[in-house]
């Protein structure tokens, strides 16, 4: 009977991760839709949506040290806990650089300018697909689905990196609009880092299903 | 016995993470250095070292997760492996932004321009000092030398935000520099992100300090 608890526990613990990923994948929607819209109401749910981000974090991360604390998990029970409590912070981050594309779109509303096109709605996308997709490969225990996430980080830097030339060449015709320009910029850079951490989220399911490979492999070694 | 010998490996954890974030600290000096002087061995340097940082995680991290395997650690220990694996994280990824500043280097380099002033050398000298100092509140387990550190941070945000604003005006004066004056700006930008790495180190110190503090209270109450 106490396993069968243990392994309801760390089922939940997955559903409030999920859970916590949701919330992230939202604020990363909701900010790049305020970006371009220049949405001030968007950017305050965004604001809201972080506290209940980091309230979410450390439920989780309370639930995992209590299941370290109080069972004895075996390796690849050890693994999953171990990859929840990485995760938790990479998606905590995730919400942390959402309020950052909110900020610059309200600094954004302030210097009255419209969102310059950069390619901010493409990498937006991107962005929220590699985080379901990290989040996928962690439901379904996929290594080769966290594969194609570590995959789509190249396209997203690409993006980055075009939009900064765009942008340069932009600010060098319109000096008057750099700090306008340096707003799009940073929300393509911040967009560049939650798809960073979208694939430390990839890594760490690899690593956890990995782990648990080796694991099988030496148990089969053992069996010959 | 095999208590006595728990406590030594745990000792010996603390020392991989200390080395390792001697390699952070270092990788940080250097690659300002390498910036403020356009020293190309400088920056291959920073490679070079951001190699060894991620062999060093990778070592203290299975040395944490064997510890956590093979012995059952108590709430405090437990906890403070658990900040262990989370400093290491935030320390590799102090690494990465070495190596992101070594690379904007290299491009100022290339494009044969100086470094822009900027306050980039006393950021440096600031970020690199949450480090040592981040470090030594884990060493001693000073919640209070911890709290430092995050007071620290807004220095450090302030001079972002200010050489942000004089950078903006440069370009505005000399549009066709916007390419050279746009890598410091990502620069002061990778030093704000050291710095709140060694922020994150710091609440997590001060989360093991509290956690075993509570738990602590919760014996003294129990007494009673």
């Amino acid at each position: 009977m106490p396993r069968i608890h243990f392994h309801q526990q760390l089922a939940d613990l997955k559903d409030r991760l999920l859970a916590m990923a949701a919330l992230a994948q939202q604020a990363v929607e909701s900010a790049v839709d305020a970006y371009i819209n220049s949405d001030l109401d968007l950017c305050q749910y965004v604001r809201k949506n972080e506290t209940a981000i980091n309230l979410a974090q450390r439920e989780v991360d309370e639930m995992a040290y209590d299941l370290l604390a109080k069972e004895q998990p075996m390796a690849v029970d050890l693994r999953f806990i171990l990859a929840v409590i990485k995760i938790n912070g990479d998606l905590e981050r995730i919400g942390d650089q959402a309020v950052s594309i909110a900020r610059r779109t309200e600094e954004l509303v302030a210097q009255n300018r419209p969102a310059l096109p950069a390619d901010i709605a493409r990498m937006g996308t991107l962005a929220a697909r590699m985080i379901r997709t990290a989040v996928l490969s962690l439901l379904d225990g996929d290594a080769q689905i966290a594969e194609n996430v570590i995959a789509m980080d190249d396209e997203v830097d690409d993006l980055n990196r075009e939009s900064q030339a765009s942008l340069i060449e932009f600010i060098q015709n319109s000096p008057d609009r750099a700090a306008h320009a340096l707003l799009a910029i940073m929300v393509a850079r911040s967009l560049e880092r939650i798809s960073d951490h979208a694939t430390n989220i990839a890594t760490d399911v690899i690593f956890w299903i990995r782990g648990a490979d080796l694991r099988h492999q030496a148990s089969l070694a053992e069996a010959e």
